[in-house]
């Protein structure tokens, strides 16, 4: 299994909560939960190949895992009540942080991959790391929370992209920069945020 | 013309029907009754294609199917202030789950056409069911009714979607198992929703 | 360089300034302006592209395009508080009007001459023309104001397009029917703006 395997399997995971989380907040029933944790994890990376025009979605080719979102929501949806208070807010920005890594960097490398001019992958790169959320809190009927709070989140993911498409220049391993980037993104996200840097 | 025409032009016309409807309540003017119509009708078959990488989309070979919803919003859009008089929510809610039961059907069957894995045929059927609902409550500035209100109505998609992948599996005549699986989501869908009955 | 090149890159600044007021008028951040400039400029060609299947997407060939409208940004978010009390209500609507007429005839030409029929072809014209706006709308959480304000701006696009159509038809030289009909379509809608006539 490649590397790139694993980095979107743990992005997937990690979007799926942050969605179960809001369709819960947002009291929703059980399909709205499963529909919610699917459109986070997978809308950014479905949206990435149809620009790409890349067929078939990763989720058609891995049924594998749509089916672990619906186990997931069928198990957890009883559960998460009770979870939620044990959940602190703190662990969901670190989650959503990790997610917003992982994502961003599968993006860059698959665009880079796909052929795309660098700076269109490093825009990929951003889309395919941001776009979940944004569809979760359009559909939960909300401005979404990266375009308004004022915190630096977008901007992690671009400066992580434009690292690893620069270690990729210089000749660094491709394992090395994947992981590297991705951890950048995230600490940025979590420093900035636990530090209250603020944007506008 | 083949049957899985029929059922289309029938799910396009309740699709449009309970667009219009919705746009009407929201004070729209003509030209978002007809817009509303149009992603209520075209939404779900339209992410379908899309998904499915299908070109040209069914509403470009099919000009009639857009010029119908054209000369239908033209038409009815003077007259529908009355109708809504005369149109109970219990008409509403059987319009709404006929196109239900058809747009899902003709998705999967689809989706199974394309070569899709059974699980992801199964989840496009589910997709084309509910999708042009959700689009249409998303650009009226709501949270998807199918989202929230608690009552089965995905979740009959996903149930008939399945009856008809067993059905095609154990070897009953296309022609029927096309028209029983789309009428038990509709049925399921009318009696939950009479019945009362929660998921939440 | 060819004439639709010149429109599509003024309608692409157009759209983006629009986008740039909206996302300053709901306090977004900076990449929330960026994020919503991008989507308002972007999004009705790129889901005319997706439509019609074109790949590469006209921003991934043009990554020009891309960079001046993330140049723009960081130049003119600090500026663009300022810039507010500067701005008229009435050059916002005629730089909106310009906008929508340019959007749709090129929209129109190119779904033409991806051989799509007449009627599909003008519908293309009136999505590239609306959908920026209508993405820019739902993202910041308001019902989109082509849909609900009862004023003349999508008939404006409908009629436009289908002038173009004729013109072509007829046999008129396409540059004379590009710029005829992209003005007739700004001019149909600053007028009726002004007039204050009403659909509903």
């Amino acid at each position: 299994m490649s590397l790139i395997k694993v980095l979107e399997i743990l992005a997937i995971l990690v979007g799926a909560f942050s969605g179960f989380i809001e369709a819960r907040r947002k009291r929703m029933d059980v399909v709205g939960i499963f529909t919610i944790a699917f459109i986070t994890a997978f809308g950014g990376g479905t949206l990435r190949d149809i620009l790409l025009d890349k067929r078939p979605l990763f989720w058609v080719t891995h049924q594998e895992y749509a089916i672990l979102i619906f186990v997931l929501a069928l198990v957890s949806a009883p559960a998460i009540r009770t979870l939620r208070r044990v959940i602190s807010e703190r662990l969901i920005i670190v989650a959503d942080a990790l997610g917003l890594g992982l994502f961003s960097i599968v993006g860059v490398s698959q665009a880079l991959a796909a052929g795309m001019p660098i700076f269109i992958a490093s825009m990929m790169g951003v889309i395919t790391g941001i776009f979940g959320g944004i569809l979760r809190d359009v559909v939960c009927n909300e401005i979404p929370m990266v375009l308004r709070d004022g915190r630096p989140y977008a901007i992690c993911s671009f400066g992580g992209c434009w690292m690893y498409l620069l270690m990729q220049k210089v000749g660094i391993p491709p394992d090395f920069s994947l992981w590297a980037s991705a951890m950048a993104i995230s600490l940025a996200r979590i420093l900035t945020w636990h530090r209250g840097v603020r944007l506008d």
